[in-house]
């Protein structure tokens, strides 16, 4: 018997018939003799409806009332999901995030969870019922104001709770078989990954694999909870995040792990150009504090080698494509005292990352990656490099085949056939 | 300046368009130097629907999940509504039913309303904001469970937050102009009530009127708030329930009360018959025993004189329609023990309601309105009188002409052409 967290994201439960399907794997777990906790998104489009809604009552809603509505959404999903278990002749009781204990900052619209208090989880698991929780929100501690943790909010959710009451293991379902080592829509070679360490998962996220949040992740790495990612429209054993090492079969110590995760891609993203900054200490820090102030992360970072004739460099970098307009205009307006010639804007690129812990301690990994993109005819404009990370930008026309080529370098096309796959992810 | 609670129905509230129509009306309160506390209902149909889906996943929905299910209704209104009034630069702030204190007891679906603790809104007028309460809903104060308050509940809701926090008035918005004389959907000469005492507002209420239900109006009376039902579709003054006397112009103290308030229909009850009931002491204690055990609330009762001859007599029952069912299962399991020959049942019947204060003071009001009926052809089934009211029941086919008739013969035909009239009711 075992203590489980299940989470169920929007497309699972995106209407009367998907919830009773969910309720019913549910139910089997529970009959199974397991103690199940169940974390729930909104249905469907949702969420989507009632920012529509809001949209049209109000240009820029206040965000404390956005996120009254938007929890909302869960609140009808969390009840008709122990509705319908409770329909199968399994107890089964219903909490919002406030009940159930999640307590959050009062940063409307991108909470943090701060603490967990779940008495009333524990009650419900002690009555022998299921308890269905709603993902994405908390309460402040202070005012008693209800909160929404942002996009993979029920992700982070799900595992915090699972921390909270030392769960064996936080079951997030999704649309997908797992964790991959490419996307299977570009990678149709691509192999489900059974076994990950957060860290690498955490890059794999980072570098644009949806699957997982980088925030439950994270959480989940910090509190040691086993994450089960896996598919709620089949019965298969999915990818599994821990840092636990894996036993080998025959007893003989913990297997090794192999080199390279996966390869993972992003085409959110877009690169600035400042054209002929002064080669002068200090500019750059302008640069980056005029982006930062302007609320905007940035990602990549390359500065050319300074022509010494002109005494003027480039700056490169890159950034969300949906934060390029308001990057220009920061640094537009900072021209005159930064001291610049020229900005160049450019949405047309894509980013591949190689994740692999085994990089550590395997020489070579950043030569076998610029020595196959070559061999592909793929020309590379940046690179990043961190302890277990190597990213490159290229054309963004040319990153399907820059995914495929790499892939295949290193080894990790399946020879099982192509993998299966489903559209779209929860939130 | 004024402190107004108002509140607005589900189809004052309908679409994105009504919402702001409303904000705008709200913002105007607001500005013109009244501290404004809003009830609201769900928009449109929203219960209807979450009623739907809920019978999609569960033939029988556990009421504590039904109550957390119909409540998101509320909190997409509020929250909506509060984005709409902040969109024209007036605060507002949102609060569901538990924010705003109202306490319940724990009979979900159905829960009653045992304290408002308003501290949180007192707090809302104090900082300059419109305080924007989800109606229909409260918590429980032991669980701290969400209930909702049944149909009606948002009028409720509203009346006792006036109560609470010492309201002025507690404006009910609905789409009608306030109460009238009598259905002018039926009577075109209808006339709009001014003002209307609380005894006769839950008999008419009782009798059919359905703008403001009975539980809200019996909260009114009890603790003196001061009800304004007008229209959320026109500026117009509406009816005020309220047992202040009211002034004369002159000053020559209070006007006399008009002897009769209105007339009252209502198409949805049923007839029962029971045929051939041993005339003995404690039968018609057993019938009505048996029906009460069902949980069915009956309304009128009339025992006809008993045949010397057969022992035997008959006794006829009205009920609401959609109980009719289970009353008759009821009364056929105990026909043993009641000895009574057959049951008849009708649900082809009309009730007519004439209700006034006046009627205390002036005696003869019975006598003219079976003689206005008389001059109208119209046959008389069954008779039930109260202090201030007088029912009959008729043909369900002849209870519109009764209405008609009676309205004239009583003198509450306007003479100002005819009434508006606007379709449905919130909730």
């Amino acid at each position: 018997m075992a203590l489980i967290v299940q989470k169920y994201g929007g497309s699972s439960v995106a209407d009367a018939a998907a919830i009773k399907r969910v309720a019913k794997r549910i139910a089997e777990a529970k009959r199974a003799g397991d103690d199940v906790v169940v974390v729930v998104s909104a249905m469907g489009d949702t969420t989507d409806e009632l920012l529509d809604l809001a949209n049209e009552v109000s240009p820029r809603p206040p965000s404390r009332e956005m996120d009254i509505l938007l929890t909302a959404g869960e609140r009808i999903s969390m009840a008709l999901l122990a509705m319908a278990i409770a329909n199968l002749g399994v107890e089964a009781q219903a909490f919002t995030g406030q009940q159930a204990g999640v307590i959050t900052d009062d940063a409307h619209g991108r909470a943090r969870i701060i603490d967990v208090k779940a008495g009333r989880i524990h009650q419900a698991l002690a009555e022998g019922a299921v308890a269905i929780v709603a993902g994405f929100q908390g309460v402040t501690a202070t005012t008693n104001d209800v909160t929404t943790l942002g996009r993979g909010g029920s992700d982070t959710t799900a595992v915090a709770i699972a921390a909270a009451i030392h769960a064996d293991v936080c079951e997030i379902y999704t649309d997908v078989d797992g964790v991959f080592t490419a996307d299977p829509r570009i990678v149709p070679t691509a192999r489900k990954i059974a076994r990950i360490t957060y860290e690498e998962m955490l890059d794999m996220a980072a570098s644009g694999a949806k699957v997982l949040g980088l925030r439950c992740v994270e959480y989940g790495r910090r509190q040691g909870v086993r994450i089960h990612v896996r598919s709620s429209f089949s019965g298969h054993t999915g990818t599994l995040v821990t840092d636990e090492p894996q036993q080998a079969p025959e007893g003989e110590g913990t297997m090794e792990q192999p080199i390279i995760a996966g390869v993972a891609h992003d085409r959110s993203e877009a690169k600035v150009t400042v054209v002929g900054v002064p080669d002068v200490p200090g500019t750059a820090a302008q640069i980056f504090e005029t982006v930062a102030a302007s609320g905007v992360n940035i990602d990549m970072i390359v500065q050319n080698v300074s022509a010494a004739q002109t005494g003027l460099t480039d700056i490169s970098f890159t950034l969300p494509a949906t934060d390029g307009q308001r990057a220009i205009a920061a640094l537009v307006a900072e021209q005159g005292t930064i001291g610049y010639v020229s900005l160049q804007y450019d949405d047309t690129i894509g980013k591949l990352s190689l994740v692999g812990a085994g990089m550590k301690s395997h020489p070579g990994v950043s030569a076998q990656l610029f020595g196959a993109l070559r061999d592909a005819g793929i020309n590379i404009e940046m690179i990043s490099t961190s302890e277990i990370r190597v990213s490159v930008v290229t054309r963004a026309d040319q990153l399907d085949d820059a995914v495929r080529a790499v892939h295949t370098a290193f080894g990790l096309d399946s020879t099982e056939g192509e993998a299966v796959v489903y559209g779209g992810t929860g939130r």
